[in-house]
């Protein structure tokens, strides 16, 4: 089985699930699950056609952990690279330098003869400029946007694997650093419990750590969805009593023996396919400690495709 | 209470314990113990004077937790930043952009008017030099020397925090982040259960969240040395039973109430001051799955006050 998170996953999941349905390992059916996630120029917060940091400048954050090791690899505030998820799973196999950040990351991506191209579309940097004047006219917070894609899968062998991949925050500092590349935050795959991962304000899903917390609370016994609501639910009430404000979080996680979990305190979107039941949709909302989920109606799939074609004026 | 990881903290743990003494908070403590090793020249693996990476770059990780909040700051492979802890300090108290990397991070401090300089010494360029040729002679591994300095305290009201600072493994890659930055990894405090820091193989550190882990199990009700302890010897077993080499690893935490834990396995030194015993120096060894800890003697720490001005020659 393979999940990944909002619908921007599906087509990656799909294919995924063909892989996993012909023998091929978790490992390699995330990493093309996620590639495929940033290829596509009209997903906006990954790869090709993310949206650019304050000085509009496409900056990619993305990893990759093997559950059966727990071999992990990252690389974080990249330019130019086509596949920050497969420049991750390279690093994971590296014992020293397995985390990268910045032009050291580029300059290892161009030696080890990974495809470089401008990250930047036409359409983003329309994106960057109406939202600049936006928010120099309006007060508006710049930041907006900050759906990282992370999928989780389990293969026939019983081996797990997670990746995730993001241009982060929208108009975000130049070098800024979310949950995604961070191993335990955005990400967690021990193959004895199950796999993680996270999206929304990675400011915050760092402070708690939280794909980390999920599996380990699976590896205490819990449900995936008990596991992943328990770890938001906890954090929240503790940053809540703190005085602060949380931000948008989801969390996606898949046991061991293959069931799904998730929790959100935002309307969520994600994707789950098995060997019986090809990729599907479904929509997720906060509902008191718990969720309500639904297979996305043909309409809500319809609209997404016309949403993500409108011209920037219409989105941005 | 506070407490350094390795004999270089003492200064700093002195001066931190004095400022405690007077009624400062445990962020403000941490803080300036970690700038006191960052701004001594002879300690060869945190700020000023630190290891440079293999282009000769001294390259700096840092970051600060508050445990009331979770509030949390870092910055990774940041160049002439002479006080990475503070620089990650002030990011904590942002709501976005907490973590910055590489150039953003250099020109954020610039705008918040942070001290810049170059941190490479003479004594760091010729340990480089001396060192490379080595690695060309006789084939010796690069990477060696990868000492964080990592602090912990509790002040008068109960508050906690922690700190970390590093320049990283010696000759590492440009860009390459280990775990001193990393939120749970390198560090990790909550007021409610304790803190904890972690130093050694930071490519290790964070495929275990091995800071988190431990301040977890101690809100789980574990005393401070069978929390490190076992986050340690779980995560190690977990790794060679996946046919992994973890490298050295060393945990310092602190419980709520005061109590110092600590778990190794390599020899390793720390520092602890208290309300009633000013700052000493420890010596920890492993010892099965526990450790022999003693109070360091006179000659060690004369013979370390020598090691550490020895000619480069005699050290590198």
């Amino acid at each position: 089985m393979i999940a990944g998170t909002w619908r921007m996953a599906l087509e990656g999941v799909s294919k995924g699930a063909h892989m996993l349905a012909t023998g091929a390992s978790a490992g390699d059916a995330v990493t093309e699950a996620v590639r495929a996630v940033e290829d596509y120029p009209l997903y906006k917060s990954v790869g090709l056609g993310g949206l650019p940091n304050g000085a509009c400048q496409v900056e990619l954050d993305g990893a990759f952990m093997d559950g059966d090791t727990l071999d992990f690899g990252a690389v974080a505030a990249v330019k130019d690279v086509k596949n920050p998820v497969s420049l991750a799973r390279r690093l994971s196999t590296e014992r020293f330098n397995c985390f990268l950040v910045g032009a050291g990351a580029e300059d290892f991506a161009r030696v080890e003869l990974f495809e470089m191209c401008n990250m930047l579309t036409e359409r983003a940097k329309r994106a960057f400029e109406i939202r600049s004047r936006k928010v120099r006219e309006s007060n508006l917070s710049p930041y907006d946007g900050h759906d990282t894609v992370g999928v989780v899968a389990l293969d026939s062998s019983g081996s797990m694997a997670c990746a995730t991949s993001t241009s982060g925050l929208f108009m975000k500092r130049p070098g800024r650093v979310g949950d995604s590349p961070l191993c335990g935050s955005g990400l967690y795959a021990d193959s004895r419990f199950g796999a993680a991962v996270a999206t929304g304000l990675g400011e915050e899903i760092m402070k708690g750590v939280l794909s980390y917390e999920t599996v380990r609370s699976m590896g205490e016994g819990l449900d995936p969805d008990s596991a992943s609501r328990r770890s938001l639910k906890s954090f929240i009430d503790r940053r809540i009593q703190a005085g602060r404000r949380v931000g948008a979080i989801s969390i996606l996680c898949c046991s061991r023996d293959g069931r799904v979990g998730v929790a959100t305190n935002v309307e969520f979107s994600f994707v789950i396919a098995r060997r019986d039941s090809p990729a599907k949709v479904y929509l997720v909302s906060p509902d008191g400690d718990g969720v309500k989920i639904q297979e996305a109606p043909v309409e809500w799939l319809e609209a997404y495709e016309r949403r993500i074609k409108l011209p920037p004026e219409e989105v941005f």
